[in-house]
């Protein structure tokens, strides 16, 4: 099967941000046919996670402009590049920010997704293969962003992020899967692994720390705590499992000693979804001595020292940290859409907001002012 | 079956300590029988851990004296108390400075075996059931210590420290699963769990760093480098597998970049047997990203605290502690000594000294000054 656009340089709409913090304006781009070992996709549906608006304001890093943001969605494939076999055009496939080379030890290997080749890299701004971008405006490169660049009709990526799924599934319900939801779903499910029965300690109440919760959900836990700084996230975790509170503004003692009485002497398991250093700690020093595991998800600041003394680990507490929820994209994430497909999980409920592709900004209005889960961008409307 | 001390004070001979740092006494003490859920003790060998050392110097800890010390021992049930079902005279068993009461959360847990009622108690001196001691001399108490006191011909102790094994195994070399090795080996084996081919980094090469040797050498280890900061350790270390030493000292950048270098970016696992924090801050940063499990086995200071970038727990790291590696003495030992007697286990190379009762003050002092692993005393010697 091939597109009549096969081997063309198609233009299309993008939302391009020319500066930091600045709208993103949608307009017509070229993009290069995909090289070796890369897909070119039509993007169908796209979300917006914190991860975009984060690059998009541009304050921790060195930034990068004009860019093409947009990493979580659904799409189908337009054409492949010289070598690519696993997937030909009109797959339905979700684009991932980090991938599988199938080669290194990290790929080799059954516990880590953190492929040497393909592993999440912000600061990159082109394709590996010729370090050049394949988005232009009148000869003007445009930046890629995590190699997935979604925010277009059409993009290019490497084709050991793209993920192959059942094209029964939804892509505007399923988009969702490529960053916040199943970071958070696979860091209980995969990661702290809660018994049947247990208590969960959920740290943030955002889309990550929610997805967390849906995992503690699924899993069975009879108590899930969430902990939130803004208790206007209460209201909006009990549809999602979670079946008590605790602000830690409310207390004069630290947030892991108040759990530690609720839970006579500490929860199972704790998922910390904030990057905030000093929720990590609570997280960690607020799990039961002896099988309490806490599990590290949140991005943290540059400077930030994880401190706590050493006789908490004695007392046979495990901490890990993951990265995507432990998923290995191209190899795990068929098997979550056919869970989704299978009624065993509820995304539904964390798209909160859907938009046209003209008014991507609107998107970034409703997560800023803090009234989104997910807001899914229609790209064809 | 009872023997004629049954229900009477015993009189025999115990090394009592009557001050910090002074040579023990051997000499005439009175032994009470057990009462409830105790058990009274003929120990026959016994050996010298660090822990006797350290409490005997009350360099760090409110000194308790007189006491009679030790912990490392194997005996035979002379006479048992009130309720108590399992033992009998004449079983041949391990006392352990931590028990099981079987009843609470830790030891109805398959994780913990850290239990309510029976964990590690440094402080007391006396037995739980009447808060009183059952060793006197001249009607003056003389405390006990960790629960065992095995520096006595007879000693009692809580029947859920008590460990029963099988009656063939040579006491004066099984005798060393009490403490030391034990920590290291279940550290290794029932915690870190290195999969055959691997590489695994020990910190500290004293007992307990070398039982964890043992622990990855039985796991078919690639691999086994041993950090010290004594290069005298090095020589013995050869023979418990280790295959590379590095020495801090010698390097002018942290000992994790220079294992890091060592193997492709890190060891799969690594097991800290030091008590120093920068010990186990290093063995945490030298594990692979992706993989590598740090175990932390060594006792830090009272304001030690453990530091780390989060980042490294995100890049898929996992640190846990451990607490007698993670056996539970009553429901494990008796399987570790089974597969001693099945030739699976190399206790002998622990035991490099032995000596007579009379002479224990010996065994302390090739402890201190570095000579020995183990010494057993010869109790009726
Ligand atoms: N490890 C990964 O693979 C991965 C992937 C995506 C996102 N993330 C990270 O996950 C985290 C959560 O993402 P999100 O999109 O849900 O963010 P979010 O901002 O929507 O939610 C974070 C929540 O944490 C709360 N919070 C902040 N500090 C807190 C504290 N000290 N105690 C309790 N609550 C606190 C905030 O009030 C907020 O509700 C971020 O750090 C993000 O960078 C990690
Ligand atoms: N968790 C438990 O259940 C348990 C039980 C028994 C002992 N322990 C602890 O295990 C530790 C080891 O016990 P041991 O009897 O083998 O002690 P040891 O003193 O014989 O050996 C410790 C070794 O660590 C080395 N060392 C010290 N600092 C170091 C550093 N920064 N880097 C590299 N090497 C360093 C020393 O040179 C020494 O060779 C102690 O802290 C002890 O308290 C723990
Ligand atoms: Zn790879
Ligand atoms: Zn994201
Ligand atoms: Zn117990
Ligand atoms: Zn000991």
């Amino acid at each position: 099967m091939s597109n009549s656009t096969t081997g063309k340089v198609i233009k299309c709409r993008a939302a391009v941000a020319w500066e930091a913090g600045k709208p993103l304006v949608v307009e017509e781009v070229e993009v290069a046919p995909p090289q070796a070992n890369e897909v070119r996709l039509k993007i169908l549906f796209t979300a917006l996670c914190h991860t975009d608006v984060y690059f998009w304001e541009a304050k921790g890093q060195t930034p990068l402009f004009p860019r093409i943001f947009g990493h979580e969605a659904g799409g189908v494939v337009e054409s492949v590049g010289e070598g690519v076999t696993d997937l030909q055009p009109g797959d339905h496939v979700l684009p991932v920010f980090t991938g599988e080379c199938k080669e290194c030890r990290h790929c080799k290997s059954e516990e880590s997704n953190m492929c040497d080749l393909l592993r999440i890299d912000t600061e990159r701004g082109v394709m590996i293969n010729d370090g050049k971008t394949r988005f232009s405006k009148n000869g003007q490169p445009i930046y890629h962003f995590l190699g997935t660049s979604t925010f277009s009709e059409y993009t290019v990526v490497h084709v050991g992020c793209v993920a192959k799924i059942n094209p029964a599934a939804p892509l505007d319900i399923v988009c969702v899967l490529s960053c916040g939801f199943c970071t958070g779903f696979g860091a209980t499910v995969n990661v702290a692994k809660p018994p049947k029965g247990s208590t969960v300690a959920i740290f943030g109440l955002g889309a990550v720390g929610l997805a967390a919760a849906e995992g503690a959900r699924v899993s069975g836990a009879a108590r899930i705590i969430g902990v939130d700084l803004n208790p206007d996230r209460f209201e909006t975790a009990k549809k999602f499992g979670v079946t008590e509170f605790v602000n830690p503004k409310e207390y004069n003692k630290p947030v892991q000693e108040v759990i530690a009485e609720m839970t006579d002497g500490g929860v199972d398991r704790s998922v910390e979804c904030t990057g905030s250093v000093q929720a990590m700690i609570s997280a960690f020093e607020c799990v039961h001595d002896g099988w309490g595991v806490a599990v590290l998800v949140g991005v943290p600041n540059k400077d930030d020292a994880f401190k706590t003394h050493p006789v908490n680990f004695l007392a046979e507490r495990t901490l890990k940290g993951t990265f995507y929820g432990n998923y290995k994209p191209l190899s795990d994430l068929p098997n979550v859409v056919d869970r989704y497909m299978n009624k065993g999980l509820e995304l539904e409920k964390f798209i909160t907001h859907s938009v046209s592709f003209s008014d991507i900004n609107k998107s970034f209005d409703y997560m800023l002012q803090g009234k989104s889960i997910r807001c899914v961008i229609r790209m064809e409307d």
